[in-house]
């Protein structure tokens, strides 16, 4: 199974999903870039996301908070103080570790012999490392400021909820969410897209009377499980791991992992989804001075808001994506590479296909791109027999090809082929873009709303 | 007029577009946070420059190339070398300036005396200081790493540009474009979110046969222009600015802005079009020693494209959007404030607003909400008179109200009322979804691929 991982990174750089940074230079570690299948499925997953996040939901809006925040934010929510790895060094070969990345002993890291060179007793003693990424704003030297990079976007929620609380007019239970750009200055980095050190989030916080918590917190659980089968991800490869006792934050009520089946490293985290009390709020609250009470009119009770996080990666997410979809089978005797990405992720929604390079059959492709294109992402590829062109869509997941044959000319329809089924059919070209726009239609959620929990 | 800048920005904290990021703490300078109507307009402008620049158009490609970039990128581009302001301090009163804003007196800065205390010769000799923003990458301290925050998003289409060439197929002419955060320690920030710290771009790079730049370049500076008046800003507040000879690079051969009528500075820059040579390309091939030519089948020749560039702010194009939109006009003897957004980039697409607050009213409601709320961002508001109401919707530039009353329970009708016109007119509930549908339709492209350019 290790190879799938090996030959989704391969098919990645060839058909321009994900490359590493800067390669032409040797590469950035840690750091990748979104080439221009890959930026469709990653924009495709974020917009999933905020649909079933914020469009669909009447009680959640989203925002967009900066990367670079005021220093004491870090302070105040604790990253300055905890967000660190511990780390030790072999004064032997020089070789670093995280501790908690060291073998156990006893139930503890074992430090007292280095893995690399065997050496006993040749460790440092151990030191954090802050994993949050410095820089200096301003130009003169003596105002600049230290600046961090935010290593999530949580905070930004955080800080700015009480300004969209009152501004959208929100009523708790109610959510912020928010998907942008992070960093982490991590020691050990793996696993492709798995951890990088820049990578993107999709947060939301959803704030919640005190003592309602338990049951949103089961809630969310339960809603982010879902959204994973519905864009498409086999739930065999799923699964639910709440944190035991001792894993979770002290002020941490409850905190569940979605985990995938990588094929590489096995079970492994995707989201967390945390019932995090009122932590962060306060903290905020005493560092700034700045009341963030929230105020229910119809009891007159002013208090802080309990909170249920759930925070997956983007990157994470369109990794997994490609993982769960990839698949070889064979065809007609011949060996072919397929994704099977649900249609509403797919990259390429749909390529048009003129059957020979004729000027009548390329215009008429022409005609069809011109009516898809404002709606969807769309190709259309003349170059080669039909059966390879076909072979170059499956590898990239496009779910239908539509062929333009000497018919077409005649009677105004087309072939449609479907990239699971293999089954074709014939379509009239004025149906076509009804046909796609049925099959891309999801909801994500329930038109009744969450129900109110009662605890 | 320089108070309607006031205005919204005021508009923009009381209704949750814009806020000066981390508030609670004072404020980070020259930083923003968008709030939840303003994430949505800025969604909406970066979908209509994506649907223009990328789905549209068969010959371009999206991509999303990294912050952090191998630190070899920015010496091949020249901006270690280049990309600063020229800086004095007056050693009087210790106040600092960027010459190039400094009083001119014969055609260069008054080095003389500082404007601020009135000193004669009291300046320090001018330095330069880089703009980019610096960073260390890396947990150990012997083999960690200087980065920048790339300050443009440009050099990644560049760096990326074989690898996206090869992998999509592309042949001459053919574009590659990207959105992004990009980073500038700006010494002078000025005006809201014009120019600010961190900011989004929205670059595309186009790369043509050497000698047939030229007419590119005018097809582009002619299509960005339209699409500014796609998205709705009114004809008479944009112009062109061809650059004068003395203000080009040494290596581009043409420069257009377009221009904003800005009520608080006048005429402003908005967006650069920019004709580059293979000045980019050149310098990346030579630093990184890697063949960055394109290889042109028919006639087998190889050699290294020209680009013209065009370059606009997300954040500029959201702030002109709101400042074009904004007017105040008198409806039924009562002052009304109302953002005239094209509707396709409105924040909210629609407001369900039940007459009253009876439960057969909000249910009808919630019912229509259900049906449109996967497409579109819509809101329904129940709280106080329909005036008032219509008023809120108005300020924030929702086009469409869908009023249901009583009558809507037996006949299944609702009131539509257009923001601008203020018309009223009744509609079939079934009709809604079809009703918007039609009038958020735009196409940004002409049917026509663009012209063969003959030079």
């Amino acid at each position: 199974m290790a190879d799938v991982f090996e030959q989704v990174v391969n098919l990645c750089k060839r058909r321009g999903f994900i490359y590493q940074s800067s390669e032409i230079y040797g590469g950035l570690a840690a750091t990748y870039d979104y080439g221009h299948l890959g930026i469709e499925l990653k924009r495709n997953v974020k917009e999933a996301w905020w649909q079933a996040m914020v469009r669909e939901r009447e009680e959640i809006v989203g925002i967009e908070t900066s990367i670079l925040m005021h220093p004491e934010v870090w302070v105040a929510s604790g990253h300055v103080s905890e967000f660190h790895d511990l780390m030790v060094d072999c004064k032997q070969c020089r070789t670093r570790y995280r501790v908690d990345h060291l073998p156990v002993k006893d139930g503890a890291p074992d430090l007292s012999k280095c893995p690399n060179c065997g050496t006993k007793d040749s460790f440092t003693e151990p030191r954090n490392f802050n994993l949050m990424f410095r820089t200096m704003s301003g130009a003169v030297e003596a105002t600049a400021q230290e600046l961090y990079l935010r290593p999530e976007t949580a905070q930004g929620a955080y800080v700015d909820f009480k300004l969209t609380q009152q501004a959208a007019r929100l009523k708790l239970p109610c959510g912020i969410a928010q998907m942008g750009k992070s960093f982490r200055n991590e020691v050990t980095t793996k696993s492709f897209t798995f951890r990088s050190r820049e990578f993107e989030q999709m947060e939301m916080e959803y704030f919640v009377r005190p003592g309602t918590q338990g049951d949103w917190y089961r809630y969310w659980v339960d809603q982010r499980l879902k959204w994973f089968q519905k864009i498409g991800i086999r739930p065999e490869n799923i699964r639910l791991r709440p944190h035991e006792e001792k894993e979770l934050a002290h002020y941490a009520e409850g905190c569940t992992d979605v985990e995938y089946n990588y094929p590489n490293i096995g079970w492994g985290e995707l989201e967390g989804i945390a019932s995090r009390t009122d932590f962060d709020l306060k903290a905020h609250q005493t560092r700034s001075g700045k009341d963030l009470t929230y105020f229910d009119a119809e009891t007159s009770e002013k208090f802080l808001p309990y909170v249920v996080e759930t925070a997956v990666g983007v990157d994470r997410t369109v990794l997994i994506a490609l993982l769960d979809a990839y698949h070889e089978d064979e065809v007609e005797g011949e060996k072919r590479t397929v994704l099977r990405l649900a249609p509403h992720i797919a990259p390429v929604k749909a390529a048009i296909l003129p059957l020979q390079k004729k000027e009548e059959l390329v215009a008429l492709g022409k005609e069809l791109f011109d009516k898809l294109k404002k709606y969807w992402n769309v190709e259309t590829d003349t170059s080669g027999n039909i059966g390879r062109r076909y072979r170059r869509q499956d590898e990239i997941g496009t779910p239908w090809c539509f062929t333009i044959d000497f018919d077409s000319l005649t009677d105004h329809t087309v072939t449609v082929r479907d990239r699971d089924t293999l089954q074709q059919e014939r379509l009239p070209l004025d149906a076509v873009a009804e046909f796609i726009r049925q099959r891309l239609d999801v909801t994500y959620t329930d038109p009744v709303p969450a129900p109110a929990p009662a605890e």
